[in-house]
């Protein structure tokens, strides 16, 4: 049985990954933090969630655990993830603090010195279709943003075979959750329910340097993107819709080939048949990724869905953790 | 042109009477203020909203205007109403402020003494229908309540002819509009998108002493009500569903026709054929109220639809003016 | 290992329960009927559900089955039914066919003649929290309707000591799903989305004669109800504001203790702590029922919460299936 | 006074544009149509509607009239519009009918051949800003489709100075209202309600060929483009997101300041300050389009907004309608 903690247990995507941790037969909850609710029950915080007491952070009691899931803000997590670390606990980061190797790509984008530089060659980042060989046994995974895994599951394959011939278009659509819980004026109700809105497009969002860098270490050609986030009046869900420029000679037929090959032994990705599209619908409250593939003037359009909560965040997580430790990368996702 | 102004533009019931003002050709809108976006235009603050420029409340200059609104939190909008009624200029207060005309009661409702009690006889009840004798010529309205206009508008028929024997329940279901505009977590779009909630159920929420206190201005006896207020995950709207337990004698076409008779001239009020209920899609974005009338077993089941910031709040108040003004009292509101 | 079949598989209940199943290990899916689809695979024709061959319901092999649940219309169901127990299945009807013990009262408001009257005693009404003596080994269990699920639940303790004093009024708030899949206008996005709308109320909806005769059987009273349902902008949850007047001297403290009491065993029955309302949100996408009870001038206010294609249908059918068969109660359903 | 007709009056331009009329000074409504509703009043057809006589389409008398506004199925639109211009009266077409120029595309996009050629050179393509030679007058307005609204909006400046260097995306968001009022399973709100579904992606859509062949007409090269349409749960509301690459030597700045000048006489459209984005919200229940430009790495990125059913239909009718008749051109509208 695997001792689990989760740290920042009140937020979306905490609440979701102690509920996934509900059905997994082979680890324990054994630590849930709050800051700000130390002392009470995750179910008098959080309408629906489980029964769990909350303690305060800097009273978790770390040397009894196997694995800490971190669902901090960026900065917060890496100075925990040293103490776990220190203790002998595994560390499954899902803030952003160690999803770029290079330090001063992080300075850049997330405006402080990286707390813990020494910990970056070490992090896997944990897209999990694409980085089976470093997973099994790694102290330090890095849990890709939302955004991030559904493009690159989108890229994947293309890059592999070096299908790309120039600016990748990234046009996403996601729900209210991805916002996170604290209360702002931009995610009350009544300012989203009629609205859709586009926010930090072109090359201005954080996820932008995840993308490329994590594109680039799988070819050897550096692509470059344009992202577009919208936030849609949806609670959870995510939709990637990307824009490929395919070289001369490649055609619908030989895309979806290489896709339905790629993922031929995923449980988690589906590739649609051909003609039809990724929706929300499809993957929401699963780990799934759904795929379509569609070609147009020389352009693959590739739809690309997966539920925020899960597959962009919990969901990954306790499938990274699976592989981690050698169980069943299915374990409590199905 | 009558010169108008509106205290506490940037709340969802500000701007609305904003738009309105906008559209009636008898009016002006000479001033608009706001405490944190002073200097600002209106246009900026709320995506959608007309362009107008936003004044800090204590520089707001009064001595030019007809009539003022005041969409203020309570205790604020009366300190207003005592300097604009001494400045000569008519108010229409949108706050609870002059509802209750036993300073008492307000003081147990809203937790402070009032600011201005020697006004409390002067100040009209604005529920437009029900005060056509006091309102002409008004120095002073206290408009109504969302709660209890849907519900009094559902009961003043009744009460006119004692037609009630007994306990009234109010079941009102409201959109998030209602609760305002300052960001808290339990109006942030994923707490309510798949929510719906009671709150301040039975004897608990201020709306209720408002209501009972008019209800027994219209009889000589005292009813007694139970009020469950549910949050909505829509922007806008308010369902009232009444349980009135009829006296004996009382069939379901006398009903429907003294609430037909006792509207009958009434612009706003759609009394609805036997057989059907009231909805909200009925009157939204309207300055309707539409009444829906069921008699089963002894009891009346009366439903009433109005949208919430119009009829509920900035639409009523456009009707006052009109009628305190003596102009038609349908302009600005079709 | 139990072997299933879903009569109806491509309604909301059919997919809902065929989720569910899915994760009971001790439960195997063998059959999965559609009559429209037959040929088809079930994620075909609904969105991220499973992916399960559909079979045309005639030529559906019962003899392997060790139960069936029918997700069919009214009468329909009877007619599997009966050919379901002669082939030696169990059967769990989520139709209204079983529910009412009276073939007259059937006729009265299904408007059809009943096509099993001969199975009516056998039936068991499969309100599981209320029917654990008649359950275990049953042949045929009637799954009750989603709003008498949510009202009897609020009412079962007071019935039990008598503390109810007269008409009792159930105002109901439901998600759209519980209006099924088949296109109609009313149930098109647009005129849903923004619409708050009641239907069929006072005694005019098929439930009410549920409930009374449910709630006549705990009592030697006959209980009269008001029931209105209200249509709600929401895919899926049902919560119910009852209105029940109490005998003298019963106080909130005792009410409170009485239903803690009646249901202190009871793994998805929420009472909650005085105070507290039942909201969607605290049971949606789960098999529980949460209870919010209140005190007011002599009249209880039950609010009582569940999710409507779980607790309200598929979760309460498999509920029922485990309590028939002698396997834990919850299986499948935490 | 302009006596005005509108065949097609309950779907929900219909609504949308009798709505819009009954605020017009200038017009009378005289005619309303509807095939399966005639004989009763629109208020009791659509909830909220303004109560108007419904008449069978082809019982309708036309001689009366100076206009008529077609919101009907394209094919059925043109032959009525045959009749009115034979009748003397004016058309103004929301359907596809008289949207492009060649009788071959239409069949090739409609699947039937053009009903009335003889009249496809003197339709006017009514995006008002771009058509203010030819509309004066105009006996046959054909109203543009509302994607395209947005999308050739957000072009117009770029195509006049040549300033479009390659293939261009328009990846489109919209509301529910844009797929019509006939039921159908796609739209149930809780098909919808969870969902963001993309659909006819790439060159798939009919408003394809309407956007390039206009494009065409506004320069002396044959831009294509990529079209993605993405079905959204809101009501009403369409955002485009516009990707173009620039020739070299544009920057942000030009951009905006061609963008300023070409729109800056008018009333409907607002380019919003550099580094806003527009959203839907900016333009619900009004007849403007709002426009946002962000360039990065040599793409201009322009978020356009409009209200499907205002500037997308029915408001761009009323506007056409204005300009015709010499009226002043935001009467109705504001």
């Amino acid at each position: 049985m695997i001792e689990a903690g989760v740290f920042g247990a009140t937020g979306y995507t905490g609440v979701e990954l102690i509920r996934l941790l509900g059905r997994h037969e082979g680890v324990r909850l054994s630590l849930a933090t709050s800051r700000s609710n130390a002392g009470r029950n995750l179910a008098e915080v959080f309408p629906g969630a489980p029964e769990t007491d909350l303690v305060a952070p800097d009273q978790a009691p770390l040397e009894d655990l196997d694995v800490v899931f971190l669902c901090l803000p960026h900065g917060k997590s890496a100075e925990v993830a040293v103490a776990a670390l220190q203790a002998g606990v595994r560390v499954i980061d899902l803030s952003a603090d160690f999803r770029l190797a290079d330090p001063d790509l992080y300075q850049q984008w997330y405006g402080l010195q990286h707390p813990a530089p020494e910990l970056l060659d070490e992090a896997v980042y944990g897209l999990t279709e694409t980085a089976r060989e470093r997973l099994p046994g790694a102290r330090l995974v890095a849990n890709p943003g939302c955004y991030p895994t559904s493009a690159l599951l989108a890229l994947y394959p293309l890059m592999l075979e070096s299908a790309v011939s120039g600016q990748i278009i990234v046009d996403a659509k996601y729900g209210v959750s991805g916002a996170g819980r604290a209360p702002k004026l931009t995610t009350q109700f009544v300012e989203i329910a009629e609205d859709l809105r586009p926010y930090s497009i072109g090359r201005a969002h954080r996820h932008l340097p995840e993308m490329e860098s994590t594109l680039a270490g799988w070819s050897d050609w550096q692509p470059r993107l344009l992202f577009s986030p919208h936030l849609v009046p949806i609670p959870r869900g995510l939709l990637s819709t990307l824009y490929v420029p395919l070289p001369t000679g490649w055609a619908e037929a030989q895309i979806h080939e290489l896709f339905l090959e790629t993922y031929a032994d995923e449980a988690f990705i589906t590739v649609l048949p051909a003609g039809e599209v990724a929706s929300m619908r499809q993957v929401n409250h699963s780990n799934r990724c759904s795929i379509g593939l569609t070609v147009a003037d020389g352009t693959l359009i590739v739809t690309s869905a997966i539920d925020n909560l899960q597959k962009g965040a919990a969901g990954q997580a306790l499938q990274n953790m699976n592989v981690v430790f050698g169980l069943n990368e299915t374990d409590g996702l199905l």
